[in-house]
């Protein structure tokens, strides 16, 4: 497998563009993914029990027509909690794009993100459709697609499948209301190999659990997360099957793409200094593993200490402890780094020098063993700042 | 009922006192409540896996005796996570202090609150309790047991029983790691009603479900909360039975005390510029309120907003969504104050400066009416402001 530079065009037989229209005062703010033909299609949806209206419609043409031809999407108001007339406006926004793009409106998704409960501002929208093209500047997609992100998330490999390269391409936006199983969040990967929509269902299902649903910005969810793989066979590789060893292969891929764009959305939480990755290993279960790491990454006092630089692992033994799970109380090791600060759950002396080198750099790793079983979970999350307050304290207003 | 001016030795047969010792360099940090009679005793204790020494020493004592006669109290230093050395450490702060008071032993309890992991200064431990006297200035008690808490929290009622005047004082300290669930906090609570330790426990484990449970500051609990209540008999007056009316009249003065310092607690949580109530009505039962109630005070874009005086209620809406309860998604209403702003499930327009009034006063009220059944949830909690990151981005370094 290969990291290239790319965009979400990359794989054959897609195109993509975005542009400025009145959502937001500044900023790309609307974007669209077109296929040459329809593509096998997956999607996973939030959590989160009050869902925007787009997301409802576009769970609801995946679930029916398992493919896809065109995705549009603006940011800058989310169209939901928006009553009855959102989901006549989602349902509009599709009927536009295809009308715009001659195709059938089924197989056109639509994606929204920005502030909840704002009514859809439908003459801009109309006006935003009625500028799509095809053939534009793929870079432009990843750009639209941002709320209060500061850089735009991409991630492009290729792998041969036999004599056949397969191009994977991702872009995200992620940024405030972060956190496990989906939320604020949206992610829209294309691939040119030969799938179905039942595979790739499987493949996207197994991989969010180990990429996008291990990172925590807030703990919030959102209505409006969505991630949506599409694929086109365009490369003409033998058909991809569940289980084979090709599907291993294809699952690597879409791993790599996912983890790439989930430590970028961490890394790019609202405010974010620093990303802090934590493993957690010997737990009794997997589930556990996780459970305490994302304890311990969702922690406002562990999150606050990175920021500060502070190697305040009494927040951390903490964390570990407010969880419910089981594990030995006496013997929990906690490293900074490389650094044993906690050993077997007695306090270790450290070279504070060494350690304020780690807790200075950009990447903060934290490392937990329980000496339980061998049972190991990792996620992604980043600080706390000053800035994650100012963003979040005067976001509408 | 009546609330008086008082400190937490205003109860027949108390006194109490507080002193500076090295464990911090500014503020009162040592102090002590010493009976004239061993009481009647009952504690709740941290449901974090990992317990401080005092904790586990004071709640083995607690149980076994079901008597008290005196608690020494140290901030500064947590005593937890110090293995072996912090259990021995915690047994000596209590043997020390029961040959200064001439008191046995195992009536005598102890508490720590401060840094994690750092073992306790144990000459500085024994100077200050060489300095213990009896009758000194109860109001510097409440000063002793606070971190990094702004003001200290009291409160004192008085209510007849028949012709005897019963007299309840309670003192806390919260600010961080606060959580439902009891979360580093200090409680003590000191009574001159004749009442046993069994009753003393079911009135306080009926109240704190629905006080000292229901605040959370920021998701995090400690290792060393505790709440305390004590009640001597001084007053002669005829014993409190479970379940009779005096029963419930003690209640009604323990709910009095305890929300009061709960409320005080959030609204002095670390940073905190607002206390925030959120009540949820009609919810299907009261795990479900309560859940939901949670889930929007603790919910750091919720928090961020109020403290940036913003009416964002999506970020309300998303964090009723994001709870693992059952409700019906369109029938929600949402009131700012006394401001409707989402009725039923889609938004209504209010006035900007009306609205702008509730968001810039000291106390933010929420309210949720879910339309389903007639169970409801009430809790506190506070805003998330730049001061709560500058507090723990710098708490140890």
């Amino acid at each position: 497998m290969e990291e290239i530079n790319g965009n979400i065009a990359s794989p054959l037989g897609f195109s993509a563009d975005g542009l400025h229209a009145g959502f937001k005062r500044k900023k790309l703010n609307f974007g669209w993914i077109v296929l040459e033909v329809p593509a096998s299609v997956a999607g996973i949806f939030t959590t989160n029990k009050i869902i925007a209206a787009p997301l409802v419609l576009t769970k609801q043409c995946i679930n029916k027509e398992n493919k896809i031809q065109a995705i549009v999407v603006n940011s800058g108001v989310a169209n939901s909690c928006t009553g009855e007339q959102g989901h006549k406006d989602a349902f509009r926004m599709q009927q536009l794009a295809a009308d715009k793009l001659h195709i059938k409106q089924q197989l056109v998704e639509v994606a929204s993100t920005g502030v909840i409960g704002k009514p859809m501002p439908m003459s801009i929208l109309e006006e935003a459709i009625s500028k799509i093209v095809v053939n534009g500047n793929a870079d432009d997609f990843a750009k639209a697609i941002l709320t209060t992100d500061k850089d735009t998330k991409t991630c492009v490999v290729t792998e041969h499948f036999n004599r056949d390269l397969v191009t994977m391409a991702g872009v995200a936006k992620g940024s405030g209301m972060i956190h496990p199983n989906m939320a604020t969040m949206l992610s829209f990967i294309t691939c040119d190999a030969n799938i179905n929509s039942k595979t790739l269902k499987h493949a996207l299902n197994e991989v969010v659990d180990v990429t996008f649903n291990q990172i925590t910005i807030d703990g919030d969810t959102s209505t409006n997360d969505m991630v949506v793989i599409m694929s086109n066979g365009c490369t003409n590789n033998k058909e991809i099957i569940h289980n084979s060893d090709d599907y291993e292969k294809f699952k690597r891929m879409l791993e790599h793409v996912m983890k790439d764009l989930a430590k970028k959305i961490a890394k790019d939480g609202e405010g974010a200094t620093k990303l802090i990755e934590v493993s957690v290993e010997g737990a009794r279960n997997s589930s556990a593993a996780k459970m305490i790491a994302k304890s311990i990454v969702g922690s406002s006092l562990v999150k606050t200490a990175i920021f500060g630089e502070d190697p305040n692992w009494g927040r951390i033994i903490a964390a570990v402890g407010h969880t419910d799970t089981h594990f030995n109380i006496d013997n929990i090791d906690i490293y900074i780094g490389h650094i044993p600060v906690l050993k077997p759950s007695s306090p270790i002396d450290y070279d504070n020098e060494e350690i304020q080198d780690i807790m200075s750099s950009g990447e903060v790793k934290i490392q937990i063993h329980l000496h339980n079983r061998d049972c190991n979970g990792k996620v992604w999350g980043c600080d706390l700042s000053y800035d994650y307050v100012k963003i979040n304290a005067l976001y509408t207003t």
